[in-house]
């Protein structure tokens, strides 16, 4: 069973992305004209398997380039594309299924899945030009759009957000958004703004949001997370003491807790102090980091 | 003199970012009307300075919401604003004005400088919906624009770039771009892709521009870049070995350079190996902390 597995989900991605040939013509149609070639099926922006993996297709014969993303190159060096569809785009709400899929097929896949989500909602989100309001259309093998009347390029975004743990006197800070049910927590996050540094996005945000200041931010790991484009990056840091200033438009409820909380959120005991995150969210990932390097209390090991 | 100081430009803003009166818009009407508000200066996207500091001058009494962007409070709880005009936007080349500015102003106000034009930059190329290209408007004190057609909100980019030194025996590699002159090397860097983690965005840029395998990627620092709105983020990677196969597309030249080159173009002495980026680039303090770290040879403290 694969859903036992601690894997971050949405990192690992194992396609070579292929750049000298996006940026030539040539090259994309012959991979494209490729009897080896595929395509990744998507359900709008919903991932769709079989037999435990990613449905891929061979390339229909009428296929149009402009109507194609190109992923990159698999391990056996079949080109991998998606479909750009006008559909796709505008109304975005992450179904169960575009989760769920972090269980049922391999990690690189679930990695190949999120980047094809993620570049698929953009181009459905653009099919005009921020400029000057024309219409725009793909190139580069849908790794940019063109305007065609002021001729202004256009890159998919990926959005850094920052995530993190705010540490006082062995406890890490938790907090619940309004939206979420009673009894989960997770770490603090928000939007890195522009002229922000990492460090400096982590300290607005635990300010913003618990009145705390904090010191000694450190980087631990990231995460693509593609609802829809945003690029997690998780990192510890130290409250200078533990009195809450919540906004309470943002968070509903916050709670300190120790590594043995964080323990048994993580293992999903029952009685644990809270319901944690999955495996797939780099939250999980972060605490199971921070509990781990806590030293076990006096006596634990009887 | 401020121009020996060895600051990251860009960072260290000490602007209170008051996301509370952003999402308000009664306090943001009453910030912009308070006598002590101040509007920052600029000519088109380029600083205007005034005896060593950002020209900042009062709001007009004509002043309409729709065209100010609430940069945040400063020290004094002084409401700082900069203006959205319509033509800051579509053609965007970085003036050397633009970078000089690092050595005119205290470090806060480069911050400050950069954060504005960032976001004067984004609304200008954003005056349409990429979704339906209709009109859009500011709004959230600028830090968003709505559709009036489709009601789609739209964010301004914060755009995630890695920049590494991949290390192997003891020497870093440092490219130069087609574009830069003779003589000029800093690290490799390229925009993080949606799908990517940071350390899986190092080493695919490594290997396309360099053909080298890394790993033990490890994060050191980051730096918001407006030009027009990256996040560059500074890390360290181990290479199997220094064969390299340079992507000359992108790369002209590339060396592998010991502590000692570094440390003489850090200190730009006659005959350093090559001329490295200015203290306000995040790659000198890169490579700083690089040489910082390696032990001097033996013999070297004689
Ligand atoms: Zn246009
Ligand atoms: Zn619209």
């Amino acid at each position: 069973m694969s859903t036992s597995t601690d894997q971050l989900g949405f990192a690992g991605g194992r396609l070579d992305r292929a750049d000298h040939i996006r940026v030539n013509p040539d090259l994309v149609a012959q991979a494209l004209a490729s009897p080896e070639a595929r395509c990744l099926v998507l359900d709008g922006l919903d991932p769709v398997t079989q037999d435990g993996h990613l449905l891929m297709e061979p390339i229909l014969p009428d296929a149009r380039i402009e109507d194609h993303l190109l992923l990159g190159l698999d391990d056996s060096q079949r080109p991998i594309f998606a479909r750009l569809t006008e559909e796709s785009g505008a109304n975005f709400v992450p179904s169960p299924r575009s989760r769920t899929i972090a269980n049922e097929v391999p990690a690189d896949e679930v990695a190949l899945y999120g980047a094809a989500r993620s570049l698929v909602h953009w181009h459905g989100r653009h099919p005009f030009c921020s400029v000057c309001g024309s219409a725009t259309k793909p190139e580069k093998a849908g790794w940019a759009r063109r305007c065609g009347s002021c001729d202004a390029e256009h890159f998919p975004r990926v959005d850094p957000v920052v995530i993190m743990l705010a540490e006082h006197d062995g406890r890490v800070l938790l907090g619940r958004q309004h939206s979420w049910p009673e009894g989960f927590y997770s770490a603090l996050a928000g939007f890195i703004e522009p002229g922000e540094t990492i460090e400096e996005a982590v300290a607005r945000e635990v300010k913003e949001e618990a009145g705390l200041v904090v010191r000694s931010i450190r980087y631990v790991i990231s995460q693509p997370w593609p609802f829809p484009s945003s690029l997690m990056i998780a990192c510890m840091a130290q409250a200078d003491d533990d009195k809450l200033t919540l906004d309470e438009t943002e968070i509903a409820e916050a709670i300190w807790c120790d590594a043995d909380d964080v323990r048994a959120a993580l293992a999903s005991q029952p009685g644990a102090r809270f319901n944690c995150p999955p495996p797939m969210a780099v939250a999980y990932h972060l605490l199971k980091h921070w509990a781990d390097a806590q030293v076990a209390p006096a006596g634990a090991s009887a």
